[in-house]
């Protein structure tokens, strides 16, 4: 065998502790959808009987990396999972090779043969003229797809069968559509066809496993990848993905800005079970060499197409930010801080005309169409700072981005909207109610927000505050924050705290919106907890491996995981091993003692 | 000089980068309120001007450790501060000794010798016969104490010279009655009259810099520390207590349950310019070797007075957990999780009566009036998950704890309330109202309340959303969950993390209910932010050490300290960097062009 063109040591694969990937069929297509189901021990009563705990299915966006039977080889990339389905719609036709001129010349390019992912037998497909081939049309003409079907068992987390167990609070979900009981491939259907829901799907990356975006569906999570110039090589960017869809990422965004990332995408797409957002305008940029006035129309259009080709899922395109706008940031305290928004305040500035995200927007449209690539539009005016939030640049832009989503799908194309960024806790709710407002409900994907600027280093938590809040608002998807955010580009560890800590805001906002079955992993966890089965609250968490280990800190030994008490309080200071004693106590009393019964007003237990 | 009782080495001192202890003098008292002053450099403009930054003044908990001038002796404790005032009052007198038989054991023990704390002619003061010693009492008569101008001062935060120089959001308090534009000791007395404000400021704690919990104050937010029966020293002890009040603990709960407790508080009080808080039952608990049922009430009454004398300026005391509530928790998931609510439970099943904190509260309130120790109401029944949230239990003790309120208030004994927990979000509000309602708002001292349960290793983000927001909704302080909550005893580096999340969670609630001049530091870190002010931006965030750490990780060259960059997106997509440049650029287009002003509709800078 020859060798590796990737090393692929640093992949971590194989299922998570006591658990193991279950496939649930499809009844309307031929389709297995994969779970993660975690097997809990048994239940030893005080009084010596046992009872059984049944497993729990949760969304598991790790993909076939955690499936026993799965043999890694990044070079070969994952199963083309969806390829039949989209092959079978009859709509697309195979390209005989690259469209974009870009596309062409690297593959020309011999000295790049090392670090390109050979692909076998797969130019790229492109709907045939005439034809639309995007999840919205399809949901528009009353179509259920075996992607809509997939991402409808996907959310439900095989619930039905256990939810009558246990009790979950009402929700309060601000007007959301969310169903009562479970999620059905019609309502699927519906949401995409309103524009309320985004199913990230481009015909060329068959490798994903579908998940939706939407206000009425659990709340996703994005994590950015991606090199700078002075960091990082190909082998390091695909284990940040991995790692980041490993611990919970629903999408994940390369903002690669050096070397290679034209063959760094092609590694990533290939390998990844999650949709893959870009920011098209970073590579375009890197291609003039970095001079804002050199942009164009032109390179832009063809990086377009070059990454459409690729199979990238969604395009961040800040064609909301216009002419008019930039005065109005003059006296803001940190001026524009989207990376794309400034690029083009300056591309406008230095040409003296508005920006050709909008002019050519309809053709950028016509592209993304051909492809089912999403539109997320940037808000290239979010707030840098609380002092910024909600002022009249970031609002006058998010009316543009209504005025764009509404062209998007008369081209059928899927659009999410882009929010802020940093705002104080009482300003987050208007950002939901003007975005809901001005865009007509189509999904709302925001960074944090941002809670407080005096915590650098603590980014994460500043802005988990903030997600979780906007994300029970209605916000469909939050893109996360790690540790380093304004100080540094994150290192794996920081991309792993970042994931956990936005699950974390997002599992806490589809508690409070009421959705399906949310509560039932809460309640297994505090059910595991109060009977003292260690080894289940670990596998139960979000990050098993930090949970276990602060565990074991101070309480290594095996023996601990059964005992019924922690270090925190020690054996005689645990109030649930009191708990249960109480319970003893009062079960004897009840039997003896009529008058206990009569003061509790109720009978116990 | 005879060898050292007690290691020092750990502790903690010096100022923060670039900063100083500042006084400022009271007008109505010959007081010196200490505050933190943070100094900035100067803004470089792109033309060559220079402007300078005014120094920030911020609240600072860490007593006089941080001052430039203070010689460390833990054997001799902090400066008595306090000392003039409590007695100038001439309602006290200096007892010939300790009152409680406990205290008298401990100190006649000749083997304790070598760990006690030495008090030199410090006898402890008593209120005379007849007279009532209380800030509430005080308040009621309408005097303005030294304490209650210190606080006004202190929340102030020199404010008053900056505040104009920037723009706040207007806040939503929810009905909370903020001052406008400053804090005066008039209204710190008439808070405190209308039981809406706690001083906490035991006459045997004078080393206490005063504070104030209240909802229309700063909130607050406390920090457990404590050993167990298995971990750590007095000097941990003390170690971790000045490492909680150096990052912005606003009070510490000494939770001790291992040995030589009574010792190890009088180290923490002497040394403490932070209020000190203890749940006195587990002492009790001690006392009778862990056997509940042999505690009683004379063993209890003993330790209260013990503490008192002690100088604890606040007891959690679970009085409101009755008999007739133990059964309503048969059915939770988690049972009783306070310890205290578990181990009155397990009393009342054991003896078959009514709890003695109840049925003697009127006689512990006589005890904590004598001293001005606070009472902070347990709540026995607090949700230990999120499927407990609010339930019947729960909001039963609540209204206990009302009646409860009144009572102390009949004695004028000070007041707060606690809470929970573990709340879905969409719940957090209503134990807000609910407490306010039934407890004629007394200041609310909620523990987070994490938002969901499956994140342990992550429970102090958890709880950092639920704090935010139950601070913005009216809970005056917050105490900490730290990243091993659930899992094991929390570390000096657990306390700090605590801390910290808790420090900007509280800061969060600040700005979204309105506080005057709560955004200002934001607005100075901003402003660093952008005109890429490193250093500037590390003095100003809540934890230096860490953003300069995380910084540096990447960049650590000197040179980098101001550069117009960081590594996170590099020099060429700098958003900041970029937007400076599309400033210069409009403003030379300003100078050209007249179309420019009328696109923009208005005046550019």
């Amino acid at each position: 065998m020859a060798e590796k063109k990737i090393r692929q040591e640093g992949i971590t694969t194989g299922p998570f502790p006591n658990s193991r990937k279950v496939y649930e069929k499809g009844s309307i297509h031929d389709i297995r959808v994969a779970h993660r189901e975690i097997l809990l021990s048994d239940t030893h009563h005080r009084d010596g009987s046992v009872t059984q705990n049944p497993p729990v299915t949760v969304y598991d966006t790790s993909g076939p990396y955690t499936d026993d039977s799965f043999v890694l080889d990044l070079e070969l990339g994952l199963p083309r999972l969806r390829e039949s389905w989209i092959l079978e719609r009859g709509d697309v036709e195979q390209l005989s090779g690259l469209t974009s001129e870009y596309g062409q010349k690297r593959l020309a390019d011999r000295s790049l043969d090392h670090l390109r992912f050979d692909h076998v037998n797969h130019n790229p497909l492109r709907a045939k003229d005439g034809k639309t081939v995007t999840q919205y049309y399809y949901a528009c003409q009353g179509i259920i797809t075996p992607e809509m079907e997939y991402v409808a068992i996907r959310e439900n987390q095989r619930m039905q069968a256990v939810k009558e167990a246990y009790r979950q609070h009402q929700g309060e979900s601000f007007g959301a559509n969310l169903p009562e009981k479970e999620i059905t491939p019609e309502f699927v259907r519906d949401e995409i066809a309103a524009g309320r829901a985004f199913l990230a799907a481009n015909i060329n990356h068959p490798e994903i496993e579908p998940m939706i975006i939407g206000r009425n569906f659990l709340v996703k999570i994005n994590a950015n990848i991606g090199n700078s110039p002075t960091t990082s090589s190909i082998e390091e960017e695909v284990e940040k993905a991995v790692w980041a869809f490993r611990w919970g990422a629903d999408t994940i965004m390369d903002l690669s800005t050096g070397d290679n990332i034209h063959e760094t995408r092609e590694w990533i797409i290939r390998n990844s079970p999650v949709p893959v957002g870009t920011v098209p305008l970073y590579q375009a940029l890197e291609k003039v060499k970095g001079k804002v006035e050199d942009l164009s129309w032109e390179v832009y259009r063809d990086t377009l197409i070059e990454q459409a080709e690729q199979g990238v899922d969604y395009f961040t395109i800040h064609a909301g930010l216009l002419w008019k706008h930039v005065p109005i940031t003059a006296n803001r305290v940190t001026g524009i801080v989207s990376r794309g928004g400034s690029i083009m305040a300056k591309w406008m500035l230095h040409h003296h005309c508005e920006s050709f995200l909008y002019t050519h927007y309809d053709e950028i449209c016509e592209i993304l169409a051909a492809y089912d690539v999403g539109i997320s539009l940037g808000d290239g005016l979010r707030p840098g700072s609380i002092a910024d939030a909600n002022d009249r640049a970031q609002f006058g832009e998010l009316e543009v981005l209504g005025e764009l989503t509404q062209k998007a799908r008369d081209q059928y194309v899927q659009v999410i909207i882009e929010g802020p960024g940093h705002v104080p806790m009482q300003g987050i709710k208007e950002n939901v109610e003007l975005q809901l407002k001005h865009c007509a409900e189509a999904p709302f994907y925001t960074l944090g927000p941002l809670t407080t600027d005096i915590a650098p280093g603590y980014d994460h938590i500043t802005s988990a505050i903030g997600a979780a809040m906007i994300g029970w608002y209605g916000t469909a998807m939050l893109c996360y924050v790690t540790p380093k955010e304004h100080l540094g580009l994150p290192d794996k560890d920081d991309v792993k705290t970042g994931v956990i800590t936005y699950k974390l805001a997002a599992h806490a906002a589809d508690v409070a919106k009421g959705f399906p079955g949310a509560q039932f992993r809460d309640y297994a966890m505090s059910k595991a907890r109060f009977e003292f089965r260690w080894k289940d609250q670990f596998s139960l968490a979000l990050d098993c491996e930090t949970a276990m280990k602060y565990h074991d800190r101070t309480l290594p030994d095996e023996g601990y995981k059964s005992s019924h008490f922690c270090s925190m309080c020690g054996e005689k200071f645990c109030s649930m091993r009191s708990t249960q004693e109480v319970r003893d106590m009062a079960k004897k009393l009840q039997e003896k003692s009529e008058e206990f019964k009569e003061t509790g007003g109720e009978i116990y237990l």
